[in-house]
């Protein structure tokens, strides 16, 4: 038997009730493949803080770069929210993102048929969205310096921060894009605000470079502005989107929503070597956390990704995938995409249904 | 009779179609109430560019800032896409913006029931949107230095912006948008990214500081990617919104294709004191330049903006307004925002249609 470790990181509010599936449905898929998990979990986020005093201890982040790939359930909640920056639980995830090195965030958004009415578009334009943001993970306005508060030459308070990017952090995402559209419809648009920001110009410059290397993929290029509106517009014309960091927040956010099931969302974040970490998109969801009501499908679906993207078990991914698919069929769902018809279940009986259809 | 100067920038693609029609809205509606318009009309964009190398040629500011208000049809356009910097049309209506120094932009969104719709949103989510988006507009990240290219401390080139905001530069946007709030439905919503930012974060404190000023309004706070969501989820949610000037930029949009008619909707872009600057949000559109196929509704809308936070001219502007939606009623559409059962028209005749119900 193959034997992997994986840190789990339960984090706040639904995180640990959402892992807790997760981690059985890996136990089953990976059963039936010959794999094998050992996992090891640790406090991180808002349960660090209480715990240790941080939100990213040192001992969970050493645990998590000497494994094999990271699970995350969810962080945050009101509690620490007037936190100042360093004891926030969002810091502690910037800091396991930076200490992975996990540059490249995968977010893929599909309307799957069975749940198109959750949308809150037209019927018409939701069905058959799919697509994939590529969001830039490591730099740009949320880790560029100088950044702070202080005085201007006039004397007055300001806060700021530097948004910037150095070649090879655009390079290096951008073939990542390229990559990933490749394999998809092999169509790529880079978005940017080029028509007034230097560091977008700078990106279009890097991305319209590294296109040399991949004359099979059909480029494009969208202002952010216009991004957000199509998106809302005719989602269907997009398929890979790459993107900066603070814009592929925003776009990616909003690429969820326009599935109407976000509890359904998974998310992937890699570096050029070293473990993964994997995520739902979805928050911690604070006002039914413990109530068994939280969709586990986002965190099932991450650990699919965590196989393929993180492992190369491509087998043991497609098993989850198919039993999610199969589970839905089955016409079994949470509150949040439920629809007359339907068996509404909790998280816990949604884990026990997909681990049938595994 | 009153008398106003009237700086007219038509600028590039469909603008000088909208322009020439809204000039004849603003004269009628005027006369009927009392007041005389001077239009000067002056080149700004591509078209100043193609005439005089520079999109803002100082004879156009220094028109415009003698003027009561300024009314500017659209810019931009394939052919100066790939100018520098300096040299593109986008600069120079920022510079435009920075010159008038009309710092407060406010883009309503509404969806009127005569055109639910167009709305890609499903009719119970779309009808009932009314929204106001107070974004700020001559600072952050789209002004704020350093700003440019460069080479980092590991000899590596960068391209990169400073996000920065001031105290007075917070304060006075706030005050606007309380006022706005106030005004409407009494809630207003700021949007940062205070998890990440510190220029968030100090956009925050000020705001909440500005907050003891109006008791009456009730504050809540949203971060951008969630609002993002939010804004398709559920944009009925909202009433008033204050935002950076990056943001505010996105989610305007993003808020203005929610309704479905970005030809409808108007913008005003004011300062403390001197001429304000009105203009449609939608763009240039170059593909139906000429073709005399425009919506020239958000350049009318506009110039009833301009009547209106401008000039206080509030009969006259509701004049327009009165005569838009029974333009409206009266079934006359134009190409984008045409439905089945109504009169197709072009951008000539539906302001001729316009003019009728004044
Ligand atoms: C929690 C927050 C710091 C984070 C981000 O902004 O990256 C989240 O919104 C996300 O998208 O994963
Ligand atoms: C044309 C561009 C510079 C401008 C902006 O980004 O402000 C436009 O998108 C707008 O929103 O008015």
């Amino acid at each position: 038997v193959k034997s992997y470790n994986i840190t789990l990181l339960p984090g706040d509010g639904i995180g640990p009730e959402v892992i807790s599936v997760a981690k059985n449905v890996l136990n089953l898929a990976g059963s039936l493949e010959g794999i094998e998990f050992k996992f090891k979990e640790m406090p991180m986020g808002g349960a660090a803080l209480d715990l240790t005093g941080v939100p990213l201890p040192e001992e969970t982040l050493t645990t998590a770069k000497q494994s094999d790939a990271v699970l995350l359930g969810a962080i945050g909640g009101y509690k620490w929210d007037k936190n100042e920056k360093h004891l926030k639980p969002e810091t502690g995830l910037l800091q396991l993102r930076e200490g992975l090195k996990v540059f490249a965030n995968l977010r893929p958004a599909s309307v799957l048929p069975q749940l198109v009415d959750a949308s809150t578009l037209k019927k018409e334009v939701a069905e058959g969205v799919d697509l994939m943001v590529v969001r830039e993970l490591t730099g740009g306005i949320y880790f560029g310096k100088p950044r702070g508060f202080g005085t201007n030459e006039n004397g007055e308070e300001i806060g700021f921060n530097t948004d910037v990017y150095a070649a090879y952090e655009i390079d290096r995402i951008a073939r990542i894009a390229f990559e990933t559209a490749r394999k998809r419809s092999g169509k790529l648009c880079s978005v940017d605000k080029a028509n007034v920001l230097e560091a977008s110009m700078f990106w279009r410059e890097r991305v319209i470079a590294i296109a040399s290397e991949y004359p099979d993929v059909e480029l494009t290029h969208m202002y952010v502005d216009n991004a957000a509106m199509q998106l809302v517009r005719n989602p269907k014309q997009f398929d890979t989107i790459v993107t900066n960091n603070i814009f592929g927040d925003i776009l990616s956010d909003e690429a969820s929503m326009i599935t109407g099931s976000i509890g359904m969302l998974p998310s992937a974040s890699l570096g050029e070597s070293g473990p993964g970490l994997f995520e739902p998109i979805h928050g911690s969801a604070p006002d039914i956390a413990g109530q068994d009501k939280a969709n586990p499908l986002a965190t099932i679906l991450s650990a699919a990704m965590l196989l393929k993207y993180g492992l190369g078990e491509v087998q043991a991914a497609e098993r989850i995938e198919l039993a999610v698919l199969d589970t839905l069929n089955r016409g079994f769902r949470t509150g949040d995409i439920y629809s007359v018809g339907n068996k509404l279940v909790g998280c816990k009986e949604m884990g026990e249904q997909v681990l049938k259809s595994v």
